[in-house]
């Protein structure tokens, strides 16, 4: 008889696994348990949605329980919630949301935790009220693109300056709202040094983005959003405060927990308990720079973690190395990216490090379109090891990212960069691609 | 009393070295010969002036006499031609061109060979006729771009489909000609795989470019090209034939060539005599991969070459790791880069290779403007290390290529390139990142 996994959530960080699962050598019966009505959407395209790039919410949608039927012999069980794990019966506990009340039990052999992360919810006064809106699943989509296509929705206010809160910022923008990002910090996208910040700053208000920044927000009524720097006036609240691990069920059945109180697993992506493996936003990943465990919920990452857990639970061998930290976006055409360590971050892990930073075009200087591109590289002091780097830019900016990120997971010099026989035309950079101009510069100052 | 540099040259290969000497413990007086009456210009920008994106051929001069003379006090000597070098009595001789007939010795205590290259003109019927025209100075340009603004040039001949032939085709398509490009090799742009090369033919054709492919050149008259598959009209032929270094007075000295008559140096880019140095197209490189010297003119490797011979005459240390051939171009939108091995070139080398090709999208699927994107790459069996990479596709395609050079000069495996915390978001790319498709695919090969 062959093995049962369990996977309990429908997203990347279970789903990224089946594939996996039933190309290794140990067969088994595979059962999805997803709480939700969707699986395998792309989180990441909700701004695009809500901003009317994309057209509809079906679009992020990559894989449907059906093709998850018809193609891995899943049994993918929708509005199926997990509410208990029982390791020493090995078994779950399951809602089922379709006939209220009825729960069963379900036995496992592997079990994979997949379940995701859920928007930070401060306890502010009001944070319950209808108008704040976190950006999670495919209904939060729905519930915000109904906002943003209705004519009232006139004020909206995004919390928090990051990701999420910018490229949501952009839609409202795009949908003719008028938008106040709030945060407090006093540069958005807190994974960049002051410097890369205030260009992004820039850019939003070029954009027409209200910015408050350095500013705590103190609660929320039914028509505005509280500050202490005054109120402004909301038809709608959108929280870009980060995503938390969800991983109440792992907590309750005494799984080992990390940072945040992420699920903590090996290089295998097994927890503590024997036969039970986690991936994606609900657990933790190995930073390769600072050596230290953190919490990374991004898409990137738990598509690869879930790989490796699905190759492990077919009887394959895998192991995730870690996380540097990159990250990508965009606002209107500035493009902004970061990996590896901030000079802030750099600072805390104990790194000495000097900061380069320096402005180039997209393009040859005297090619039609070349656009400003600003890198900024964090490199070690003695042997000048690249610990980040950060990118703000015009179109063809960001995508450069890549390459640092290589450079940096792969605990290459200044120099390696400079020697770096990097692409050259002119429409594409100058003789020495901006990240060389900056590797050059941190030479200098090393 | 200083040293004398004397360097011979005044574009990339002998320039560049000038403000890395400035830099240096050992100070010298400097004296550049150049022969002709520019300094530091882009030859990888003159098919932009020629199509009419650039507006002037000025605007490709990095760096004009009178600056080098301002901000490096240096004594450059224009329509100076170095004609001998003699090493016993460490002197040049030099024809003043201005003063025609006027020649003098020059002595040096270090000498940079700077000389460049000059396009390949295969010894055949006609090819000194006055329609036949190489790229590779200014002086060139301006005929050829005399040529693009005349109306009666209709009919241009391209001999050759590597980068300039690609690129000169479209300047004078861009110019309203009829463009023809000839080639002996079925495809285009030989370090592209057949595969490749196949879609850069079908975006030359759409871009209504002729193309002629696996096709002799016998010779050339005064209105045409012929071959051995019929003959071309033509009122202007462009040779793209690849360069060949100007090695004549390193030869003529007696000292060490490599391939193709290259200047033969160590890794801090000494000649095989003391105190002579040479950078550029000029001379030879070593090739990571493959482990060979080889002859590779393009304006990246010659400024890095350049640098490190500058550090060196002034006294500091440095050394020129190498290079892995990384190229770039586009056509209209068509981005085409190449890093690495081709399958051919890994064969050669004596490597045993899989391939993997896939089409993804520059952005996720869903969002508007993802374009097509055809990753290739070169892995070899065993331990998986990647030895080469082709893209093709469309904007946004080209600069992925430097993610593979970096994986390509740094030994990574395509399990590292999975593994790579590489950028994603969904204007920017799928979760997988095409260049890690194309690794997931070669996972499945090897």
């Amino acid at each position: 008889m062959a093995n049962r996994l369990v996977v309990i959530g429908g997203d990347a960080g279970g789903m990224a696994a089946i594939s996996q699962v039933r190309k290794g050598p140990r067969s088994h019966d595979v059962v999805v348990l997803e709480r939700g009505r969707h699986t395998s959407y792309s989180a990441c395209g909700i701004p695009y949605v809500v901003g009317g790039e994309v057209a509809t919410l079906e679009a992020l949608v990559a894989r449907t329980p059906q093709q998850f039927r018809a193609d891995h012999g899943v049994d993918v069980r929708m509005g199926h919630e997990a509410v208990g794990i029982d390791l020493d019966r090995r078994e779950i506990e399951v809602h089922d949301h379709a006939r209220a009340g009825r729960t069963y039990r379900l036995g496992f052999d592997d079990l994979l935790l997949g379940t995701g992360g859920q928007p930070v919810r401060p306890p502010l006064p009001g944070i319950e009220l209808p108008l704040v809106h976190g950006v999670q699943t495919l209904d939060d989509a729905a519930h915000l693109l109904a906002h943003a296509e209705h004519s009232e929705c006139k004020d909206v206010v995004i919390v928090g300056g990051g990701y999420i809160g910018l490229e949501m910022a952009e839609a409202f923008t795009n949908r003719g709202s008028r938008v106040v990002v709030v945060d407090r910090f006093p540069t958005p996208l807190g994974g960049l040094d002051p410097e890369l910040g205030a260009l992004v700053t820039a850019a939003m208000r070029l954009h027409g983005i209200d910015c408050h920044l350095g500013v705590e927000v103190l609660g929320f009524d039914e028509r505005a959003v509280l500050t202490d720097d005054g109120s402004h006036a909301a038809d709608l609240v959108v929280l870009g405060l980060g995503v938390a691990p969800r991983s109440d069920l792992a907590r309750a059945a005494g799984l080992r927990l990390g940072p945040k109180g992420s699920i903590s697993v090996n290089r295998r992506q097994q927890t503590s308990a024997d036969g039970i493996w986690a991936a994606g936003d609900c657990c933790e990943s190995f930073h390769l720079v600072t050596g230290e465990k953190m919490h990374l919920p991004l898409g990137t990452v738990a598509n690869k973690q879930s790989r490796v857990a699905g190759i492990n639970i077919g009887g394959g061998y895998a192991t995730f190395p870690g996380v540097v930290g990159t990250a990508i976006t965009k606002l209107c055409d500035t493009e902004i990216a970061r990996t590896g360590l901030s000079s802030r971050e750099a600072a805390a892990a104990g790194f000495e490090a000097v900061a380069s930073t320096i402005e180039a075009t997209t393009a040859a200087g005297y090619y039609p379109g070349a656009a400003p591109i600003t890198v900024r590289l964090i490199v070690e002091r003695g042997r000048g090891r690249i610990l980040g780097a950060q990118i703000v830019g015009g179109p063809g900016s960001g995508k450069r990212i890549d390459t640092c990120a290589l450079a940096v997971t792969h605990q290459m010099t200044a120099e390696d960069l400079v020697q770096a026989d990097l692409s050259y035309a002119p429409p594409f950079s100058g003789v020495w691609d901006p990240v060389q101009v900056a590797s050059r510069e941190a030479l200098k100052l090393l």
